[in-house]
């Protein structure tokens, strides 16, 4: 059975999951995702690509964008300047959670893959302004995906609408010096960064660059530093996938990044970058259905890193 | 340069950094244990072994026991069983700490590797009494390193006398229905089982048990199941270096797991395992100078699993 | 109306809560309470009493009994030894909970009268052996009733059964140096201590005790120091019924203690001592039908202390 | 000895605890107070007063200002409301802690006297406008005082721009529905609020009309309703004196705010008031020589309510 068609039926097994799950329903624009929907496409560090189910239907990144944004600041300010500002330890606690930042002195987000991190490490994205910010950001975003990106103006304006959490999370940290500056322009880089809208195949193609050391497998240049390829591999590992990150890393083995949108993306070493889309939600917030491709795929190829 | 003489040389930069760390107090046994000591041995999966430093010195696993109980106890009872007793979430919370457990609900161990979710662990050895539990372990570990291995009676006794917060987790967990029967019987089986005595060379060999896929280099019996091999590897990287695991992934990348000895088991899949005995700590219980080298190797022979 | 026959009409109108409560279920001598039941007794500084219900019934002191082990205490050991030992601070966390232990540096009990700090306070009874401390407690206890008072055997063995979470408690405070000694020999005395079992009118009449200084109003005797007395009354006030103490406080304003077996002493200064027995138990853990009938009976004649 | 004469020896005992207190320095207006400033005012329900030390000396509110707001909202609003959206417990938490508004669900401050919870109730103020707001509240405290009162506009404006950890909790609270509409505009009012300016006379006058069941002992005019007055005073006792409410009400046991800039109301039930004026404060936050101060007066005149 070709690659191609065994893919097509792996996504009918784990589509049967979805209804089990459930769409995100805290902003309008997630709550009217299709549930039933699941798509996939695995892109080759050779530059091949596969894909099955609705490939070219657009989400939203939000949490997916941390990891990419964790890289660009990585190279941007080294990893000293970042880990100074933010801890590079999984937590029990939470993605939203803000009792750590109370408990923990001297107050620092656990790890950048926490709301409260990834806040902290957006806040590092070298510009004068919001504007010159967003631009190294979508720019960057571009060069991975190979294409021009854009952002989903409800989504980032409904997010900002309902950003009190992130608020606080910001005003607390401010408190204590882990960000300076106007926390209202923080927020608007941080929702237009969530909104970064894209389809599974770009989705795959920045894990594949991932997989590849930096390297992107089509255009050959080394658009980001192997050391810091590395080092994100390492926390969609520890950090992940929320609060199933542990049972994630034992069941499938992948270094992967969920955001509420539904997305997956994906990152064999030495292998391939993964896209997933499929808005149905397990209760800790991953896709259910790309939960159970990402196992069954990786029980069928022997991805698990460990 | 021969990897003989290379991992000399690593060994006298990593010892270095020993006088930064101190060894533990908490008894006697412990606090006798010279900082300067650093030793290592590197046991490929084709059963070829390289050593550094006083290999023969012997020295007690205390947490490093945790993965072979758990690798035990997984093929004695099965994922599921063990998993709905012990979760597979990494903390940010101490090893010793009792607060999850009463604010997570239902109480259950985030995870095998603090010291909760260990005694739920060892509670969950085969056996009617106390002995059988522990000969089945010793045997097991004997196997494991290739040759019969005993444990040291003073340590064991020492933390027997001091254990009063494992006590006390015990006592917690048993109101919550985790663990079931005597509690004085899994304390004695626990401090027994940290008190079990090698030297680098035996764990080393362990370490490439677990790199080899379960399988023994040196006899060719599969003395662990590949998909028990795979999830302790996990647990080592997600949550075995206490609470630096998720620095030590980004800086080192190998599963590992450390004890307060100042022991230091790491696997590196496919590859070889790896025994370090270093007795000065880190401010978070690792080995201090056992890092340091663990590091040096790692970027050397690129190592790091991400 | 005489004072009499209005405390017959209080006690008619606070039972009709009884049925939204429901009686303790953790040991059989406690579930098998008739949940309707509903007596009280007032004791004057003048040594008068009135009383309505089933006041000659008996039932287990249970949480009541810390504060009489702490007025005991607090005349053997003095306030600077006592505190020394556990906090004056209320808590919002519950009364068996353990977090604040560890949290707190160094770690104390907040206050005497959550489980943690009533048995570091059990533990300064004095007396050499288990058998000499419950001597002069039981001694010191039927002196505040005016008669000889005893335990009920079955309840303490049914306690000391499932008292794995005071065990849990105690193990982590021997950990920390806040208590020292047998666990067990603790855990045996402290179980008898809630299991000493007495009438309202006992329990009124130890409530006027307190209400008069620590003067007994039947035989003029200072059984408590004046200082004592009120320092009692004080924890009454701010820790005495649970996580709803500072609701009593505002709606009722008189230092009380209340216990699972469903009694409550009440304490009014310079007037009088209350005895209720009502075992039905609001969500908190105090009886409900209890706390409406003091509602009352503080806005019929003024009693609260504010 | 005249009272008055007593009144100054006891403020000369007290004084000398000074200098083992420190001037709060978060704000510069707040740190260039002279830490060895002392006055009180002891003002009687039969409209006498007493005073001694620098009598005239004006100082802001800070968190005196939570019992003056509680009293005008719960006259505007009535218990129920007010009490659904704010707690009526102590808490061992810090006064600005948040880490209890995430673990405890529905998320709810625990009581008027934390930050978190007087936010809440300022919010409560009637008016459509932060100006209709303001007015209310400032003309209510002139009542109280007996003249017209104001605030310092350099303590308010420079609390306004360190308000970050308020905001934090505002935004926090919003996201869970305790709080309402625009967060500067409610932080406005909040830090004019604290900055409300007065003397140790002002402040005993304010104190003795809660003593006196909330009439004005000057015009004989009930300013606060008899339950109000009531209900403030025991919140007062419960968790006035912030973390150590508690050993406050065994040591003095009198109803007393107390805010950071070194102010404390007191309010002896049925006898007078108590404005006391000492910016040296101990460690969590309270006038030390005040502390002291009272706990002398309550010994001389057995001013303790237990």
């Amino acid at each position: 059975m070709s690659d191609q068609k065994l893919l097509g039926e792996l996504v009918d097994i784990a589509r049967a999951f979805a209804p089990y799950g459930k769409v995100a329903d805290y902003i309008p624009a997630l709550s009217n995702q299709n549930p039933d929907d699941l798509a996939i496409c695995i892109y080759s560090i050779e530059n091949e690509s596969y894909y099955a189910g609705d490939h070219l239907k657009k989400f939203t990144l939000q949490s997916i964008s941390k990891v990419i944004t964790l890289a660009l600041v990585l190279m941007d300010n080294g990893e000293d300047e970042v880990f100074s500002k933010v801890g590079m330890e999984p937590t029990g606690d939470p993605f939203n959670s803000i009792a750590k930042l109370e408990t923990n002195i001297p107050s620092k987000p656990l790890n950048p893959m926490i709301n409260a991190g990834a806040l902290a490490v957006t806040h590092m994205i070298k510009g004068d302004t919001v504007i010159e910010k967003w631009d190294r950001l979508i720019e960057f975003i571009s060069h991975l995906t190979g294409q021009q990106v854009t952002y989903n103006e409800d989504v980032a304006y409904s997010e900002l609408q309902t950003a009190n959490l992130n608020r606080s999370l910001c005003y607390f940290m401010k408190q204590h010096g882990v960000i300076t500056g106007n926390i209202e322009d923080l927020l608007v880089l941080y929702t237009k960064q969530c909104a970064v809208e894209m389809n599974c195949v770009d989705l795959a193609k920045m894990g594949a660059v991932f997989a590849n050391d930096g390297l992107d497998p089509e255009s050959g240049r080394q658009l980001i530093s192997k050391d810091v390829a590395r080092i994100c591999k390492t926390f969609m590992v520890t950090c992940g996938m929320y609060n199933s990150s542990g049972e994630f890393a034992i069941k499938v083995g992948i270094p992967a990044k969920s955001g509420v949108s539904g997305g997956i993306m994906g990152s064999v070493p030495g292998k391939c970058g993964i896209g997933i889309f499929g808005p149905a939600l397990d209760e800790v917030g991953n896709s259910i259905a790309g939960t159970k491709l990402l196992e069954g795929l990786s029980a069928k190829y022997s991805w698990s890193i460990f």
